[in-house]
């Protein structure tokens, strides 16, 4: 792609994510129609811009004055967000070229994907009059586009719109794993910038959307669903062209035979041999993780704390257990216990009781009531040089729940400059609030059990040393 | 220990769990202390017995009466539960022995657990003194026990009662780790029966919960964690003994050497080799896992559904992302992805259009608004011979609302004879109740994430699988 088109198609996702002017092609104000639910999505989730709906059988839908067919539509119109059958989309199309639309979300399904070969010629005659058209499209086979930050759901999905406004996009191949993810960050109070499914991307393709996402200032990580591409160099390319600048964690499933036939039908590509995909995504810089609570888990770290500089970690902990157990997944998984300084030994030595863990793993709990003991603790540790990241455990209830308070407290209000991971865990409902303020804060990253704390603490050394390891290499003249 | 000693001491686990009269030795009205919180648990929890607080400076604690000293206490008390300091507790014991208590928990720490040789010599002593005053004795070092069917919270944590009453029974070496499983239990849903707080284990321990849980109507499978054990002999014979009567599952962390230390100081016995541990637990019909998240999801499993009898699974699901993120799982873990019958490739032929994955995975997106073609595989895939157990996943929103209804409708409301587990991921607080009603009447196990749910059912066939081996094994003669 020479810089000019790039540019263009960069402009066209700029329109796509923050419209002036949507219109509805296919809106519908049957329930049983996704018209339907796209149209309520973009009203209740309360888009500002202007709305036309288009449908040819209708004078008004869901208030709104319709509009037969999108030519026929008043002023100019930024994106088009499509739900009509795939045998009329080409037509569609065309309209859409002669109105200047230049983005569009093409929620239909039938294409590509499909078993019959017919699919896949549809879907490459619709590339062509895009092409012709200048049409940036987003689909098709998709649930459609969030912008969370402009209260902008261009999906069938108007419960997007509960998602917490936060740093992290979410990119996916998967409709299916959008809304997974999505989900779960809801229920995991981690807060995203945008979700995108990108379907059998007609000519949007991940690659795409990191050159859009790494201008955004609107996100900090990003999170991608991958099962396989029919053509992946674009994309490392330009995940290559933007190594470092924000962190970029995948997850690729596909590795099972069955799941790989899986992929062919649904989004129309072998997902391919994995290794190789995990190869060359860690050659461009894109950490890849195996499971969805990972990915979710580790953009999330990745959005709020600074990377570990070595393999150190310090485990501080209310509770003995939960400390042994988060202590399993950091030797297993390649980090050290590190040995304290003398001095942080000293202070140790000076607030904790002979009965207590006093090493690493340190056990606070004879220092629940004394918040000057935890305050002591917390703050040697993150000062010593020989630490390079902390996770912190403790289970609350209302016999320590003096502890939280003096944990806020000492951990305070910045972000400091090693990374904590955490899970402090209470009855649901009761304290979440002080540990969520924690987190805004951008104190410690938030985890909900001590293994999956520390399971982040590794994928950070993991994305740390991605960077560390290629400088050698660039260094060292290897290629 | 000879049949009337254990009969004995199975009747002292009964007074314990299930007392007509509790006295608080250290009972309290200052919250900074813990027998504020015994009391708490108490009287919050709704203790239907007779609460009598101990403490020779008060009148009344909590609006109940206090007596000096226990022997002072008016008629027999079935249980009395310990918070004075380590120095004090001999004493106790002994004017408990001569009131005739014969149950006995001891949440006061600094015994075999403290970095000092006194607190294991102490710990000798008191084991002496329980033996000779036959008092049976949860802890020391313990926050207690919580019988969840009598409202019975014997602990320094009243959160504990907000836990939902259900069939798994969670023993644990350390309070941290009751505390953080059970506070995940809440936020998962999950139903407990007991939360046991072993501790030091003066003279109860794994083996003789084991004894008394096989026989709990309340109980129905159990979940361990363990760090090591000096004796594991007797835990080992119990859990031979009761082989196969009711499912359990373990935890056991210390396999990172640093986590080891930290258990010597933790409960007092080395962690030890890890390998060893877990061949054993598995010779003893005890299923290892190895995270918090899989020792919860998969007791919780084990205590709903009929276990699989072959490794052969359907991935059913409303999405192919998710349904590929599952078959990885499946297939890395040692499952086979089931090749359906001919009868059930006809109906599902019949049910979904080309477009959809009909293999294995199914992918019934296509049938979201198709009630009778969702109950049709469902059906078809239930009477599979061919299929051993299901995963069912869907992630559901306004627009395929419909469908959710749908599957709690064919999945009716009786136990099947196949395993489900199940992702059925909504947005949090809309659609919670349905899901949940569909686990309540034992039709599916439901999980967080698609990988988990993939990972239970994976569970379950391991768990079965341990008893196919040693019938086998038997059979041939060997060990």
């Amino acid at each position: 792609m020479d810089p000019q088109e790039a540019g263009e198609r960069q402009k066209a996702l700029s329109l796509l994510f923050e419209p002036k002017t949507v219109a509805v092609i296919g809106a519908s104000d049957k329930p049983a129609k996704l018209g339907f639910h796209v149209m309520k999505s973009l009203i209740d989730g309360g888009y500002e811009g202007k709305l036309i709906p288009v449908n040819p059988n209708a004078v008004k839908i869901m208030g709104l004055p319709a509009v037969s067919d999108v030519e026929q539509a008043p002023g100019a119109i930024d994106l088009a967000v499509v739900v009509l059958p795939a045998t009329l989309v080409p037509g569609i199309f065309k309209a859409c070229g002669k109105k200047g639309i230049r983005a569009v979300v093409l929620i239909t399904a039938g294409f590509k994907e499909i078993d019959d070969p017919e699919g896949g010629e549809m879907q490459d005659a619709l590339a062509r009059i895009a092409e012709k058209a200048g049409i940036t499209v987003i689909g098709p086979n998709t649930f459609g586009i969030v912008n969370c930050h402009k209260n902008l759901n261009a999906s069938f999905t108007p419960e997007f719109s509960m998602v917490e406004k936060g740093p992290v996009a979410l990119v996916s191949q998967s409709g299916g794993f959008s809304h997974l993810l999505a989900f779960m960050a809801m229920r995991q109070g981690v807060g995203l910038s945008k979700i995108v499914g990108l379907g059998n991307r007609l000519n949007t393709d991940f690659g795409d959307m990191l050159d859009f996402l790494m201008q955004d200032p609107a996100t900090t990580s990003i999170a991608l669903y991958l099962e396989g591409l029919d053509n992946p160099l674009p994309f490392l390319a330009a995940a290559t062209a933007h190594r470092g600048k924000k962190p970029v964690v995948a997850y690729k499933t596909g590795r099972a035979h069955m799941g790989d036939e899986a992929s062919l039908s649904h989004t129309g590509s072998l997902a391919g041999n994995q290794d190789i995909y995990e190869g060359a995504l860690t050659q461009a810089g894109i950490l890849n993780v195996n499971s969805s609570e990972a990915l979710l888990d580790t953009a999330h770290a990745l959005s709020l704390c600074a990377l570990p500089k070595g393999p150190r970690v310090a485990i501080l902990s209310g509770q003995a257990g939960p400390a042994m157990a988060a202590c399993d997944v950091c030797e297993a998984e390649g980090l050290k216990m590190a040995v304290f300084s003398k001095e942080t030994r000293a202070v140790i030595h000076g607030l904790l009781p002979p009965l207590a863990l006093r090493k690493n793993p340190v056990d606070m709990g004879p220092a629940w009531y004394d918040s000057g003991a935890i305050r002591g603790i917390v703050q040697a540790v993150m000062q010593d040089p020989q630490v390079d990241g902390i996770v912190l455990l403790m289970m609350f209830a209302s016999a320590n729940r003096e502890a939280l308070s003096v944990l806020s407290q000492c951990l305070g209000s910045r972000n400091p400059e090693k990374p904590i991971t955490g899970c402090l865990l209470a009855p649901p409902g009761i304290w979440d609030q002080e540990v969520q303020a924690l987190e805004e804060a951008k104190a410690l990253v938030h985890l909900p059990t001590p293994e999956r704390a520390a399971k982040v603490m590794v994928n950070l050394w993991r994305y740390a040393m991605l960077f560390n390891k290629s400088e050698d290499r660039r260094q060292s003249g290897s290629p």
